[in-house]
């Protein structure tokens, strides 16, 4: 890397940092924003500093927003009885988009998941059994149905039966669309598990 | 995109400008990049202004440096009078990697492309030009073997040879490894025409 200046192999290294960027794509993208006018490299920069300094999390559903409370979280309109637990920001937006869920939200921030060492106290569990506290009618457990979002799954429907609120699960089975062919047993065995009366 | 932090959106708008970046990595950039420490965000978003800034062309060969004159231009070392034209600065690179060339380097930024706009005028020929006044013994072309690398190539060799400077164009063939049966036929003829007595 010694054959580009100092500048560059800095930048091509900083970008190597970032998830699924090799040391090519990091040089074609450090080549790219040495072409891109200065104001718009100035932008992105400025873009990353300004989003790290301001977002935070939301003091009660802790997903990640730039005020205290999230627009959610501060409607009035959304009916703050159900809970709907997911594991990132990301599956929150997921479901948002479809603009037919009413209730709230609570963001863990991952999943259980003791090979990687991240137990109940890592992710946003403690936030969650606080606001059962409240008067929350149920809670519906969306979380991955990976290992870690399953085990997630056990273990608050486990602490908040107890409370008497009623702990539902997302539905897991055939995606729409799907060709039952080319879907995996497990998929194909929840499913069958899970069959409806039609 | 109006279920993130507005500062989100702006970042994940920002990151999908780049080139091979879309929507969704984006997404998954941007959020990896909130997850990150304060110092680190600052040292990526610092690297991009830094590089941009300090980076300009080498006033001999044109390539990217934060110099006057590039290393290479400015070595004694090197073979002044043998000059090798390529068209980014990431192929003179993969030359210096080898380590084996002596001579110095002429970075076109582009290659002629009629399709996409660009002309002679539009890349650094006119440097290159500039440069064959002095004391010059070979110059040897070094763009792609693609379309645009070709005519880029011919028209070099077009100007240079009247100036009675010796025109080399790197060999072009079957690479060292490749299985002749997956070699296009373009270039197994190339490797026809272009065999050498053993």
């Amino acid at each position: 890397m010694d054959y580009y200046s100092g500048y560059i192999t800095k930048l091509i290294e900083e970008l190597s940092g970032l998830p699924g960027i090799g040391p090519k794509t990091a040089g074609r993208l450090a080549f790219h924003i040495l072409d891109m006018p200065k104001e718009q490299v100035g932008a992105l920069a400025e873009s990353m500093v300004q989003a790290k300094e301001h977002v935070k999390y939301c003091k009660c559903c802790c997903t990640l927003t730039d005020q205290e409370l999230c627009p959610i979280c501060s409607s009035r309109q959304r009916d703050h009885k159900t809970i709907m637990v997911v594991e990132t920001t990301k599956d929150m937006a997921a479901y948002e988009k479809i603009g037919e869920y009413q209730g709230v939200y609570h963001v863990l921030h991952g999943a259980i998941n003791p090979m990687a060492g991240i137990g109940q106290n890592d992710i946003r569990l403690k936030e969650l059994f606080e606001r059962l506290k409240g008067d929350v009618h149920e809670v519906i457990i969306a979380t991955n149905s990976s290992v870690e979002g399953e085990a997630t799954a056990m273990y608050i429907s486990k602490v908040v039966k107890p409370l008497d609120i009623k702990v539902t699960r997302i539905a897991s089975g055939v995606p729409v669309g799907g060709d039952l062919e080319y879907i995996d047993n497990v998929t194909l065995l929840r499913a069958l598990q899970g069959r409806t009366v039609v």
